[in-house]
């Protein structure tokens, strides 16, 4: 499995100096591309994925790429890792909440990301500020896990109001959910950004993947200095 | 009290026609042109008033305009009415509900020209998102006036909070608090027209004085209707 | 009738807490989510209605859904009321005005939601600026309704018109309908929200349903205070 | 009179090219440098202006040139002509209008312009659409000049408006009056390009000089065709 | 022919009013709508015409009216006009000026509504700044016109270089030809209307409808003078 | 010490559900408001503080309250806890890196905030991506803290280029440095949010503050999770 | 060959006058435009090309200029010289760096266009900041040729790294690869343009032709003065 | 001469990396920074400078370093070279354009780095495309110098002008001088890179000193290229 250097240049240190493994990202590649990427990324064993890919690309990704699964709802393609290291156990849990049903396809690429990633996941959906009570009624299962990922379109205001009840690391996504004013998840993006709670850190549009990548290596260390103990 | 004609033309019918009488936008005008207008409004008895007016202007205002009180935090100046006007009972209750304390001068300019207009105001203060319980302390009264003007900067997600819990005609005002990507007040008018709360409707940044009229103006119907009874 | 709790949860409370039920966006949902969450909302037998539903999608929705009936210039699927919610008479009258044939699509789905609603409705259609004196004729009716919405594009300068002439609650929704530098709808959006004449509040672009929510909850209240009488 | 080629190269020639000489854009240059200029361009006797002067520049300016004289409310400094030039008649006759008291600097920067040029001004002003009748009042008047400027800030809905009820050739000017959304001009400027009344054509935000300029043009030319006759 | 008062109002007192006849915008309505209302205009013998017609609205639309051309580059249907305002003489003459091959559209848009207002044109092509010495070659042509209208995407330079050549008035066209920054034609409308050479007016991007009925109300009104003569 | 309700609403549970009591954002504050609400926060013992405070205002506040320190640079006005908050040990260990010296402020406003947090602050300034040299000098000591808050302003890149060579949660800070395209700091924002790098967060411009919150929240949980230890 | 001079005027003398031949801009001319303007273009002798040129009508022009070729991932056709032309030696060396295999469209671009225009071309692909030492394996090879074009899109920050590095001329490109607020290009464009690293020339996004022009133009005039010597 | 490394990191070496030395950006930081700075790189006696520094720190600046000389005009502070830096001659020549008088000060900026640079620099002041045959009497000049820099404001024509007469490596400044939809500079940037001329490459808006550090790249690989002679 080669890649020629006139094309990419494979980073395989990347997981060793950032915790993270090189991703390939399939929107501007052709599925060519992304097979012969995601089939050397996965060589080695530790497994590998492709984000933003349709679903005509990866009926050939998977075609040609042994042990390839295609997500649609997520548009991901994964490979499990084989050997060691697909029998490590899960390290860290994180939630994933997302305001309306629209979000869904946000929350499934993240979902799939951080589970290829080791960490367990909790789904939480249709939890918007129009009916505030959906949300009091998980508030507990939110306070019990590493990090939050709060994932909304529109007005983008739940960061805004789970940031105020938790006291989690907590990751906001805007989505491209929304029209007229709010067509692409510009003012949905800003409104996180200018968030009355404090802490609210923010990724790009749709970017499920960054925030599950950001999310998971919090969950990672919390998980590893929970293993070690007795530090600080 | 005349105005020249090549800088000024009255509209004296505007109370007849729209059930708001004509008000003066101080911010582009010198302090003399608002003088002139205000008192030439105010002629007629029924009282008269003008927004945006800075301190310096106002001092000159007040001092050539009998009757004219300014209100400085709202930066108003009003003329009571006089003769039978001005014993008019008031006609409908408002609720005015800001997010933060640094709403409180757009709140203020709402208030005053409200209670100009005949209106009873309710305010509700510092009840933003990053901590709504104190919002729900506050619900019962807001379900009973008859409209609710709600004033947020920021991210601007109280009107969509508060719409999904009240049944009251509901008016956003954007302010311009608000810093980096929020600078201006944009983020909050788009946010709140962005609302999935439906039935929120909106006005310009910062413009308490057009949230007043429009929440005078239905508060002024329903007391009428109140009193007429028996149709529909 | 059930919905997965991983996909949506529905708010079978918001009519009691705001006037109005929950109403499904269809615009990024698969019709089979719409048609599973239309069929539970309508199991109570208040009716239930889907907006921004494609002719694709509705097919199948109005398969699925016993009742449904697709309105197809309004993009709107509606399922009626049954038992004692179906004989409900009327609540409150609204005008609904339109700058240009352009803008009907959006005049639609405003109609068909306020019927939905309960409220009666006269149609007002290309009265726009560029021949006033069609406006002029229509004055005396809009004059008579609970509240105006006012619809237009390109420039946007129907609301301010029409405000500075009657003296109704004034709803404007800034259309789509434009090209170049009005590509969108964003100068509509901004002319109205800018408006010299005071009092018009204003929805996000192309949103007919909610200018008619916002509608409706003034002429119902409007209604009920007919009915009560001798208050305020 | 000479003035630095390194500083600026002047274009006497201007005037018998485009009909319009040279005149100084005043906002960015020196006192200095505006009265070198000035005084180089009216050396020929043909009189020379220079525009967006502010107080203190213009102080400077008149204390140099000879015959300057300052129109502070227009921020325009003049020289008259001289010698032969100086008792040229008039030659056409344009109205400028003005939708508020607040749009009057714009207005005045026009009609000083114009009438150097040598154009004879009819102004109108405070005739918005919040009042649409004082429009009306004056449309006869409007419809006996050659040209008609339209000046228009916060919505610009007024040159739609103007343009739907007379058959001159009409050029609207934004102006920076409007706060929240409509604060600079862009939303004016954006509505008069996406007017509705076709034939409106439009120039910059505040740009009184280049209306004045475009509109004496117009006015020149029907001069000459009167004089002429029989011709097409 | 009848049109439903539910679906459009005609105006038909527009050419009375403003010199120009109503015309149908034909882009956001359904073939049968520019087929009805461009037969109840054409109705009076004074021709009409539908402008940005694609091709297949424009089969249907010339297959239900008599008499009806669709010029396909230019995205316009006619109906010529019958009876004596069939024979009516040219009245004026304008020259369109593009500045190159990509802006033919616009321009041909522009040539086909004038000459159905009954005007003379002239059309120069690809004469762009990149070249300067191509426009010097057509400068005596276009001294000798009535009025010019200059048509130009990407930087927009084009306009500012021929208003420091020429006296006539002009009015320019920015174009949506460009990519990158450029992409839509903001660009080259933000160029035109900052200007340097004085007296360009301007409309909105691709629009040569607009232009050319500004320019024709020009070149009608010179033509008049001149047939009048002796005046001023 | 008490505060008006009409003016605010203290949230005194807010560090028991978030972790991070409330916190005084001072700019849009009177200097009145801010102490009184300082005091207010401080007398439960914890320490309080106030951000976006200048100068002037500062004087007035720590006059006005006891123990208040004003970091002049940083514009933050702190009051340290008492009695046992007091004795409390650092929790954690976060690095705060800046691009370049003209990033200082933010940088301190984030140090002095996560300081009064009590966390550790490493310091790393100008090691911008014009001389990538001096980051690599700092790798060593940047894999060391608990979580990395990069500032940056002009093009934004560093949190890339810091991403893609540590493990460490990062979180990214957009300063306001810059001019031309970049001014105010819109540049630098939307870089970091389509950083290449995954796991990137992001903050609001110059909203030091708000890195400082979250990179707190991450650095407790993990010395929480060391004390305990031999969990997940 | 000829072209109707109400289409097109060519340029023959631009080669002369600038050193690059004209070139023809596929995107929004026809296929028959763009083979007439080819052929006639390649007629003297020394070759021509067309960029932005999509398959459909690349296979028109093919069939239809004798010797033309289509680079279809460069979306370019270039027709080579004859006669001595044809056999003019290499003038001169660049480099064309691309920060990801997505970028390659625009890479390719710029590397036919350069090579058409006799300059050697070498290529380094996928040297982005997330990995930013396979850049440091390519420094020598960057420092020993003319110009350094420098292709990114995202978050934009390649070049700023490269300028820090090398002390060659350097050319960035922005390209439209990105998502959520990246979309377009836009924020790699305002990235490169804010660049901290001094010396950076930036065209518009996806640009590949214009950077090819301007670094051809650069390494020819060194060719030149290598040839020769002796200057200065 | 120290700088503490909490405040800044200098970079000595980057006139060997890139040929240029680092330069102190004086805008954001204090006088005394600077000063520290300028003091610290000149020490090596190769010269130093600092830009965008106002008259109020530039005096503190000059009384603390050593041979300190304000350039008032330019904003930049410059400290020549001693010793055997001193007597080094001019390598290579480039001319600056500016469109107007109004663009001097950027015009200045970019003549005091480029002589700092050790670069001849041709001044043409005035040429912008009103009057363009200003420009036609410079042109032999222009075709004599190793790289033009074109400086203009407003609509930001002129770089495309010039890139069509003449065979230069050019480099286009926009400047922020302009007014209404150009204000600021964004228009004549826009228009820049939307160039129909090949080959202009773009710096950001009133970046003198950066199009002088890329001219001055040029200019020396030229010089270098003539002393070696007889290459390619």
């Amino acid at each position: 499995v080669t890649v020629s250097p006139d094309v990419a240049v494979l980073d395989h240190d990347r997981a060793a100096r950032t915790g993270t493994p090189e991703v390939v990202l399939g929107e501007w590649k052709t599925a060519t591309q992304i097979a012969e990427l995601l089939a050397a990324l996965a060589a080695r064993g530790r497994g590998a994925m492709a984000t933003r890919v349709d679903g005509d690309k990866a009926a050939i990704v998977c075609a040609a790429v042994p042990g390839a699964t295609y997500h649609a709802d997520a548009r991901v393609v994964t490979v499990a890792a084989t050997g060691p290291a697909a029998t490590l156990p899960r390290a860290g849990r994180i939630a994933i909440v997302a305001a309306g049903t629209s979000d869904l396809p946000v929350l499934l690429e993240a979902e799939v990301v951080a589970r290829q990633l080791g960490v367990e996941v909790l789904r939480v959906v249709d939890v918007g500020v129009a009916g505030i009570h959906r949300l009091s009624a998980r508030l507990a299962e939110l306070r019990a896990v590493d990090c939050v990922i709060v994932i909304a379109g529109m007005e983008g205001a739940l960061p805004s109001v789970v940031a105020g009840l938790i006291d989690r690391p907590l990751i906001a996504v805007p989505t491209s959910v929304g029209y007229g004013v709010g067509l692409g998840g510009l003012v949905a993006l800003a409104a996180m950004l200018s968030s009355c709670a404090p802490g609210v850190t923010v990724v790009n549009i749709d970017n499920g993947f960054g925030a599950a990548v950001a999310a998971a290596r919090i969950a990672r260390e919390l998980s590893a200095a929970r293993q070690v103990g007795g530090g600080a």
